[in-house]
């Protein structure tokens, strides 16, 4: 692809004059969005008009009054940053939320039309999209939950297709090799990949930084491979008649694209990605694509055309309706699910894996205990769909009665994900936006980075994806630096909204998953350990203790707290022994357990005042840095924990190295209480 | 492959029974150390001990006597729990650390033998590896260097091979791809990578969860591709023949191997993937292969043997070394680059940086700041090496005198490495462990989450590789929340041992950029912002301070200080702006800059002191999360920032929604005041 652009005078006749129509609609509003807002990528949506004008008016089973039909065909842009592609659709085709003033607001401060697709912004965006490769890998969970949804409630009531465009930077990041590869691997035949191949990236043609044979990566990943003109309508409808024929493997048609189709200068260069195309760029285009309409207008049997193919489905819908009212003894469930409710009872699970873990003659570690509460948690709450990232005896994260998922046998609730930690936390959360299923998936806590875009995702749009990390620091042992999570607790408690649990016995762990069951609107992270703690939570509690973030496991003794020992996870057990010291000293010492940091911060400032105590002498400890224990800490408290990356040995040698034992905590709290002259 | 283990009685005569003992004792060095620490990984060093003895005995270029003479070829594990392949390389080629003491103390505290091989732990060891795929990635940075160094100094003084170990889970890790992709792409005809195909995972079968084919995948990226048996040594010799044949393409040889081959009941199961084997797993092993001698015994014969091959690459390097003393004017620069020592007068580049921002009409951001920087650093510093994930124009990572480095055209300073984050991040790992090249690479900040992996990567193993990350703030704006990074500073800071640096005006830029190049035994990440910034550094000043970390900028005036603002970056002139009106109200204020956390925490208490001050009424103010803050806030200190994800919109509007201006400012500094009683 040349630099210097190459001038459109004129484009080809189309074949189909209609459709052209329609996807000059889409053009329009795109490149009149971007010039007004100054800001934006107008090339994406003006090269893949016609594939959202074939896809849209011919094959997508979806009702523009009703966003949420659980059976709707799911519409994902993976490129994200071509944002008024949908937007255009949303507004042509009816959504009622999506009018012409946010399509005017495109990019303005709360506007539905933010720069990138962003979920709960407007009904019909399935997904927050923007960082490549996302969507690409959340279309996965969304193909891959309708077929389990399919396996359990049958074709009358789930029998959708997922629909995902994709750019070539999608191509290129490792997130996209983990999510082709396990669809293939699955066998997601209802999945099908629209590739936006219009061959230029930001620096200028991809041909720049990239040289492979997409076709041939994806057929050697178990895809059916399909090339075309993504410009001539009737190439682009037999590629998707085609696509749905192949039912064993998902499908990519690479469709040859002009980015920025119709711009007269800037069409098949760099320069139609993004930014306002000017107002000559923009007069040229009308020329070109014979345009006549005022910005922001489109021609009245345009917009009804579109709006007619926006209320098709209302009849398939209603009758889906009626089928799920006919659905007799499965009806409950379906409904139960497809709202998110919890079945009845559930709670019970808890209770009994709470005596379980009282019952056991030997310390457990918090992962084991993890396991002994998904046990009976997936007894009452078969919509919990397990998983691991190639580490399922270690996470302890498949339930007995789980049953494995196999490529094209979806009748299960376990997925192996292979070695692709982040093709499997987006994928989960394409499993949680899908509905009817509460996907968690493990891995070690050290491969939190290899997850971490898609667990903020699953944070910012608030989906109850469930990250479930073992070998939650040092106490892993032998596998040494690498392996030892260090800053990672902080760095996910730095994340907005998301839930980082790290429960300090096994009593907790059951505890924490209540807390992570009872929020269906809150992604949760678990860390867990890998080495055996102490049962200190022998005595029955009312309520929930871990849910509320913080709470104080022992009151100080013999009078007003001299001193706060706050800690989580496999160190309370030091805590608890600190104090036992320091009490016996006649130092008058709290512990309190703080499992989740977020939840603790959501209480009423009262009770947050009596967890923490009013001295300022404070000592933490945690097998991590220090980082998010500062803000209780403040600048008199003081920290046992790590400054350093971790160490490969013993797990006693490696405490006793990092001087995280029950005596540094005890000289710890003996010198913050000297330090305030106590 | 059955999960079923298949009981192997013998082992087919080997066709070179020498270099099957030379595989053996890699092999039970292995198993013998495994079942020592009772913790470890056997599976693959057994399984690719063929290959080593091949690879090592015939081809590598080395001399043990010299771990970093410039010109060997380097060798890594990618699939580094195998590490105990590497140390008995060591330790059988005769590296004067990797003693017999060091194998016998595998996985245990403070030996040179940890779980996974980690870089300055031992000579040899050419990386830190263990997070699948970094190897990988590690070794076309490695590959890449060797030729861009080659094209500088010419065969003579640069010509060795890159030779990569990695197993099936380092191809499902997303990096994989682009790794293969960039390897491709670049035709790194000197790379060579081994893939063990030993059709095995943690969780049982690679089938669980895989079906790529991955010699068609590899050839769809550009590579050169053999299927061998991976213990046939004759196939081993005549397939890296042919590997170093081919030129233009990497490439990869697909070793069919049986993992844990020589364990009677284990060996192609996954139970000869980690874990203690048992006494009674390695005296079968013993029987099969035939081998007597006690358990970290090497036969003298065969010690011997290995010994000469550690010993043999001696002349050549000697004459390496001859030709380096004969190579003219070429010399000194070879010499000054092999000890990583920067060019005489590099600093006044520096100097002039400063000039010229000082001298820019309009305000700048501090990505035009660090453009400017390196237009002077590179003419002044050959050895940089540039690059960026596909945003070039926006990372202004490009100097004006850098050349492109194209396909199979190495003689340039500048990468396209595309969309790809994670790629690009260990690829400048593998340059930056190379030697000869510092490399920098650009992305948005909000991706630095793509590539934290490697970024741990570079803090932990203390190589100078150079994060530069622009659009560092919601002051990029329109493109919204998932671009916009809030967590992400806190997250970085909490990595031990990074360099994070946050300018706060071009003249910091300058300063933290001469810091960065002043530390070379440290990773660094420099955030930039999109938006231009006033210059507030107008005075000429002694020394580096950014590099102290933290520095008054604005003493309090009228006598004791009653307030410090603490800022970074694009928020330091909003802390500019408030002491104006604090002092014009009399309160007695200092603006305290803190561009680097990690450096300031080095500078001695007292300094610290004096920069932060007496007074506990403490204000900062970041665009960014509260977290690293906390520390110096203390429970008193008030935070100016986010406390949530961004939104998309206008700079202004995005500042005005989250309460980040000069205003807030004040009236935090206010508050301070009078919750201390002040």
């Amino acid at each position: 692809m040349p630099d210097t652009p190459t001038v459109f005078k004129t484009v080809p006749e189309p074949k189909d004059r209609r459709l052209r129509n329609l996807a000059d609609c889409i053009r329009f509003l795109s490149m009149d969005a971007v010039q007004k807002a100054k800001s934006g990528h107008p090339g994406m949506p003006m090269g893949m008009a016609d594939i959202a004008a074939v896809l849209f008016s011919e094959f997508m089973k979806f009702d523009a009054a009703d966003p949420y039909w659980f059976d709707r065909d799911r519409f994902l842009i993976s490129n994200g940053h071509g944002s008024m592609l949908l937007y255009s659709l949303l507004y042509l085709t009816g959504y009622r939320d999506m009018t012409i003033e946010e399509i005017k607001r495109f990019r303005q401060i709360d506007s539905r039309t933010a720069g990138h697709p962003e979920y709960h912004h407007a009904t019909g965006i399935e997904t927050t999209t923007g960082p490549l490769g996302q969507g690409t890998a959340n279309s996965v969970g969304l193909a891959l939950g309708e077929r389990i949804m399919n396996a359990s409630f049958g074709d009358e009531l789930v029998d959708h297709h997922t629909y995902v465009f994709l750019g070539d930077g999608c191509l290129m990041e490792g997130i996209s090799h983990e999510a082709i590869s396990l669809a293939g691997h699955l066998k997601l035949g209802k999945l099908t990949a629209f590739w936006d191949n219009n061959s230029i990236s930001i620096d200028g043609a991809t041909s720049l930084a990239e040289s492979d044979d997409q076709p041939t990566r994806f057929r050697a990943a178990n895809w059916h491979v399909q090339e075309i003109d993504g410009h001539d309508t009737d190439a682009i409808r037999a590629a998707i008649f085609e696509a749905h024929k192949v039912t064993d493997r998902p499908s990519m048609i690479a469709c040859k694209t002009i980015i920025g189709f119709g711009f007269p200068t800037k069409a098949g260069t760099q320069k139609a990605h993004s930014d306002a195309p000017g107002e000559e760029e923009i007069a040229g285009a009308r020329q070109i694509l014979g345009w006549t309409a005022p910005p922001f207008e489109i021609p009245d049997e345009l917009l009804e055309d579109w709006r007619r193919i926006g209320a098709k489905g209302g009849a398939e819908r209603a009758a889906w309706a009626t089928r799920v009212e006919n659905s007799g003894h499965r009806r409950a469930d379906f409904e139960r699910r497809m709202k998110g409710e919890l079945p009845r009872g559930w709670r019970s699970a808890i209770e009994a894996a709470k005596q379980e873990v009282r019952g056991s003659e030997k310390d457990l570690a918090t992962r084991q205990a993890s396991g002994i509460v998904l046990n009976h948690l997936f007894d009452a709450i078969p919509e919990l769909l397990g998983g691991s990232a190639d580490l399922t005896p270690s996470n302890n994260t498949k339930a007995k009665n789980q049953v494995e998922i196999k490529p094209g046998e979806f009748a299960g609730s376990y997925i192996h994900y292979g070695v692709r930690e982040h093709g499997m936390a987006a994928a989960m959360n394409g499993l949680a936006l899908h509905g009817g299923l509460i996907p968690y998936g493990g891995t070690f806590l050290t491969f939190s980075d290899y997850s971490r875009p898609s667990i903020r995702l699953a944070a910012m749009m608030e989906v109850r994806t469930i990250f479930v990390m073992t070998h939650d620091s040092i106490g892993l042992g032998e596998d040494g630096p690498t392996h030892q999570p260090i800053e990672h607790l902080s760095a996910l408690r730095a994340i907005p909204r998301l839930a980082v649990y790290r429960p300090g016995d096994p009593i907790e762990t059951a505890e924490c998953w209540e807390a992570i069951m009872d929020n269906s609107r809150e992604a949760a992270l678990i860390a867990l350990s890998r080495q055996p703690m102490p049962l200190l939570r022998r005595e029955r509690s009312e309520g929930n203790l871990a849910a509320k973030g913080a709470y104080v496991l022992q009151e100080a003794e013999g009078g007003d707290r001299q001193l706060t020992i706050l800690a989580t996870g496999s160190e309370l057990h030091l805590a608890v022994e600190a104090r036992a010291i320091l009490q016996s000293e006649g130092v008058r010492t709290a512990v309190v357990s703080m499992p989740c940091r977020l939840a603790f911060g959501k209480q009423d400032p009262a009770y947050q005042k009596k967890v923490l105590g009013e001295t300022r002498a404070r000592v933490a400890v945690e097998a991590a840095v220090q980082d998010s224990w500062d803000r209780d800490l403040g600048l008199d408290g003081l920290f046992v924990g790590m400054h350093e990356f971790g160490a490969s040995g013993k797990i006693d040698d490696i405490y006793k190295k990092f001087d995280i034992t029950t005596d540094a905590v005890v000289r710890a709290g003996r010198q913050a209480i000297a330090a305030l002259g106590g």
